[in-house]
């Protein structure tokens, strides 16, 4: 009938409305049973137990059998990690597959089944999972004794495959990949001939005595590609040239030419040629992102004009602002939007909507909020007038500052004078009483601000919300500290009380305090814009960092599998392995002390004298183990390019970008008074943006698999 | 008389076009004697008097006291290097302080001395050689025996103030530097604040035991701040957080978000911030360029319209033809662009030049020489031309590539194989061998080409150049060895003969075959564009490298002088400061086992076991005399700043800009069949670069200090 139609209708402009919030695709099912799933799939509630279930699998990983869930990394003091029954990680495993299985069907009936066939990544999903599913029921018929579990390394694909900004993000980096390869080429080229160059130079001579590089670096082709490998990350930069420079000054030329080479220009090439691909493809993303909105606006506009009761006789068509009243008032979207809509169509009063007036109504959509801040509170009494001037003036919040950097000052003086005293030594008093009274200024100015602002407006300004914490939180420790070892006077140095001592309270409190001084960050120009420029890049920077962790997940469990005989004598380290990646990533890993252990397997205890955390002396066993050598190379050297020279390249390719742009707009824009926070990449490219034309969003509409448009 | 005036007009118009040619400034005296000075100045021997005296002075320093001209840097093996007596050097820098004071007086004779009261860097040449004189002086009084020798830290400034170009590029990293200096700021921020963080975090406890990151690295306020920024050269990375970390798995907390924020964030920001300040200052220099040239050639516009010869009625100035000629004949330039100005001047065929079409001749010079390449040889016979054909095709080039890379992995191989083999064992007949047969190879290919395309045009080519040059090396090195060694057959093992042993021979001969591999470059697409690139960059970056010598050389001196009670009982160390320097690029001197044996001041001689080169030994020795030790660290931060972080930033910055827009130009054009060479700035801005309009050029004319213009 008309009247269920016209239902399905308002429904089909409801979701398209949703998607284009939301940026999603418009290519689902539009029946009215398929929308009603659609809009449960999409739903908060379903979304955060998809969520939830990605966090649990991922999170398996340090709870599973070897784990290393301590403490303290000393082998020698930490107890057994608990390693939980076989049975249990693996039931849990199995609730998160079955989650998944749903997630991966509602998507494929949603999408519809000719459209299924050509998305790769449900068909890889549903590949992942049935060899995950396969590897669990493997595992369990082995009571979970066997050594290779490939659902491990899967997992990440479940984080990737969940989020369309992440898969975006794979697919402009995978557009670079052409470039960065011929980089790697070129550096590989160059390794290369330089390493016949030194096995050249630097070859066997008769007399023993002369041939220290030779027995040091280059004794044959794997060595010495190693150490021109090490010495392109610039670990093993001044040792690997010792011996020939000591023997002849001229040798060093050789090694000054290789660094400037490889390590100057080719290094910092792959940044240019990074950066200069990554320019187009972020701004192409955004593009896209755009175009699915105003594709869904269109779509809903075009369901809404098939609706019965608007005159069919015109040549345009038209969508009665009833009609979208309806679908706003159902659409779930932010309140604030939604009234500005509304509002805006009220002010148009106009009963017919055209595609254009439709399309700019949703503008509001992409503007983001303009915070307002609730009025000062109006005092009646003159002398609060007085008050609210002078408290709520721009220097008293100076006048905090310095107060702050001042209690800093103190706190710094008196570490310097306490630095060499013996703990019993300290007198506590000092320190107890000047913080003391700064906490009371602290107090008192945040009393004094709500007075002058009023509780709303003063709460309404993050850092006045920051500061506000930290004071508190100060209040309370240092109420906490008086009635635990009462007031501060000189020789204060009571016995241990309660949970902390006083010592661990005072620093503490002192901890608080430096964070504290924070606050000043947005009085200063410069560093308000490097902080907010920060914050977008954080920002922008999600989608990397999710890719990030899922590479880190899939090389920390190859890794515990390639290395497992090796490990095991040491200890298990799972969390370690995670540890040992992130600071890889700063290359420590073929970092100098390694490779020289490296060599001389046996006697690194008895050079270490004492001992030494695990991180290191595990990384030196599996590299010391000879077997396992050679993998361990190839894996890291596979992680340095990955970690180390592709991703922070691209960061730095990110932050050029993010950083230009803002500073440019700086530059063009007249000074605004409060900063400005305009964190999403839409907003930054908000000038460069192309507006989709009509013809391209009616052509994409025709397209659709499932909506039958009436012309 | 008119005659004289006549002349002298002629004279000024010639100067005015060579200052254009040169870029160089107009402002200077332009009355008959003093141009002839001017030219005289500015000939080639004058100026090449001139850079050979710079040469001179800082190339003394190699020589002087502490010198360390010698073979090996081993102290053990090393003889005492050779002490110039006291006066030698010391009448060799009279001399060119003596150069120098003639240069200093003619310029500022010929800027004219109310010029000269402007311009601050010839008031700092007069004064630099005052103080160096001084210096001398001094210096010659104590019989060469004084410690402090200012003049040589001043040496430098000679190298600076004669480079224009060098004088642009200090000016644009200058104005970089309220931005840099921000960041810096931030960072200092950042590591003060953290410092007490951590001094607060890794306080002393009662329990020894538990102190151990506090004994190792926070034990006071300068310790605490050093741990710390080496931790931001990343260099004491993962010692730094161990002790802490094998206490408790959460500390590494606080070092990795000391870490990402310092190192990942704030020193990435300082790149693009860098890249973001410098991206308009080249463009700018460039256009200041541009602006002198055109200024130059509307002065000599200026001053051919005003000789008598011309019409005075008529309201526009025009130049006759003649005296252009007149002028162009005696100017001193590139004989292609003379000769190309001239045709262009008999096909326009007009008598009288208005200033425009006067400016439009003159745009040969900003054009590139369009190199073209002899043609080939027209041979008769059908054989000769069949032979041309396949000879000159680019296939037999091809084929010429692939058996370099045979010979390449054929070297590789032997290589390979003989790696562990005693030198007694080797035998020299295979690889004697198969490069007898690749080297005839080479000289057949090399012969064929020639006859192909003909000597001239084979030699056009520099891939050909490069190509022959080592081919006819590598063709005497083997009759060479044939010669004293005779033709190789198996077991082919004599014993050393002449200069150098049969091993040696082969081991040269295969690092030319390994280098004449380079060949392949200009036949792989992107690497042609990345080696364009890096030669484009190499020009550009001379104004930075020359800086940079600057800075190397000042850092230089200041060292030995700071550190030489601490350096003189090792031994004398002149040059190796210079390659500790150079080290140091690569963010070495503070590297971990610095600070370690920085530590343990004593039995580092133990712990190397046997004897290191004195790089090493020398530094750590400075380090460990605890008298010196803050100053090192100053000296070595100051350092770290200004070529780790400051000129590779520069360095990155001047890449990125290179690149992209030789990226964006290789995108729009249409591709060409040839490798374009444009190397110059000027030409790689030429799309952007805007032309300065008749208002500017006349203004400055007018302000001209010495030049009277009739109207």
């Amino acid at each position: 009938g008309t009247g269920a139609d016209n239902d399905l209708y308002i429904n089909q402009a409801i979701v398209f409305i949703e998607d284009a919030i939301q940026y999603r695709s418009i290519n689902h099912r539009v029946d009215s049973k398929s929308l009603g799933l659609y809009r449960w799939y999409y739903s908060r509630t379903c979304q955060w137990i998809l969520g939830l279930t990605i966090t649990v699998i991922l999170a398996l990983a340090f709870i599973e059998k070897p784990s290393s869930l301590t403490i303290t990394s000393d082998v020698r003091y930490r107890l057994p990690a608990w390693n939980p029954p076989c049975g249990l990680t693996e039931s849990i495993e199995l609730l998160c597959f079955l989650v998944f299985a749903i997630d991966v069907s509602v998507k494929s009936y949603l999408i519809g089944w000719e459209e299924f066939w050509k998305n790769k990544w449900l068909m890889a999903y549903i590949l992942t999972l049935i060899v995950s599913l396969t590897d669990w029921i493997v595992s369990l018929s082995f009571f979970c004794a066997e050594d290779l579990r490939i659902r491990r390394i899967l997992r990440p694909f479940f984080l990737l495959q969940n989020s369309s900004m992440m898969k975006k993000t794979l697919k402009s980096i995978n557009s670079t990949l052409p470039e960065m390869a011929s980089v790697v080429l070129l550096l590989a080229v160059h390794l290369s001939l330089f390493t016949m160059f030194a096995m050249l130079l630097f070859a066997r001579t008769k007399d023993g005595q002369q041939d220290k590089e030779w027995v040091a670096y280059f004794r044959n082709l794997p060595d010495a590609l190693t150490s021109l490998l090490v010495l392109l990350t610039t670990a093993n930069n001044p040792d690997v040239m010792i011996p020939a420079y000591s023997k002849n000054r001229a040798y060093s030329i050789f090694f000054i030419l290789f660094t400037v080479l490889g390590n100057l220009f080719l290094m910092h090439l792959l940044t240019a040629i990074i950066y200069n691909q990554f320019r187009g493809y972020l701004l192409k993303s955004v593009q896209s992102s755009l175009f699915r909105r105003r594709l869904g606006i269109r779509a809903a506009f075009e369901v809404l004009s098939s609706l019965k009761e608007t005159p069919a006789n015109s040549q345009q068509s038209y969508v009665s602002a009833g009609a979208l009243l309806q679908v706003l008032q159902k659409a779930e979207m932010d309140s604030r939007c939604r009234q500005a809509i509304i509002r805006s169509l009220k002010i148009c009063s106009c009963d017919q909507l055209s595609a254009a007036q439709f399309q700019k109504l949703f503008e509001e959509l992409d503007k983001d909020a303009i915070k307002q801040h609730p009025p000062t509170p109006e005092y009646q009494s003159h002398f609060m007038q007085k008050m609210q001037f002078v408290f709520g003036h721009p220097y008293f919040g100076y006048l905090g500052n310095v107060v702050a950097l001042a209690n800093i000052v103190s706190i710094c003086v008196v570490l310097v004078m306490d630095a060499d005293k013996q703990p019993s030594e300290r007198d506590d008093f000092f320190l107890g009483a000047i913080n003391c009274f700064f906490i009371l200024y602290y107090v008192l100015e945040m009393l004094l601000k709500i007075i002058a602002m009023g509780l709303k407006r003063y709460l309404s300004y993050p850092s006045n919300r920051f500061d506000g914490l930290l004071t508190v939180i100060l209040l309370v420790l240092e109420i906490a500290t008086f009635a635990v070892y009462g007031f501060p006077h000189p020789g204060w140095r009571p016995e241990f009380m309660g949970l902390l001592s006083l010592w661990d309270m005072v620093r503490l409190v002192n901890m608080f305090i430096v964070f504290r001084f924070l606050r000043i960050i947005p009085n200063m120009k410069f560093m308000a814009l490097v902080v907010t420029t920060l914050l977008d890049l954080v920002k922008n920077l999600r989608a990397f960092a999710g890719i990030l962790v899922v590479v880190f997940y899939a090389f920390a469990i190859t890794g515990i599998m390639l290395f497992k005989g090796a490990v095991v004598p040491v200890g298990n380290t799972r969390l370690n392995f995670f540890l040992i990646i992130f600071l890889s990533q700063t290359s420590f890993y073929i970092k100098k002390e390694i490779v020289l252990y490296f060599k001389e397997k046996c006697d690194f205890m008895a050079l270490f004298g004492h001992f030494q955390a695990e991180i290191i002396y595990c990384l030196l066993y599996l590299l010391s183990v000879n077997l396992i050598c050679r993998w361990a190379k190839i894996y890291f050297v596979a992680w340095w390019l990955i970690s180390s020279v592709i991703w922070v390249n691209l960061f730095i390719a990110l932050l050029l970008e993010n950083f230009i742009h803002k500073w440019d707009r700086r530059c063009h824009r007249e000074p605004v008074s409060d900063i400005e926070y305009q964190r999403t990449v839409e907003l930054m490219f908000r000038d460069v943006l192309e507006e989709p034309t009509e013809e391209e969003l009616m052509e994409k509409l025709h397209q659709h698999p499932h909506l039958q448009l009436c012309r």
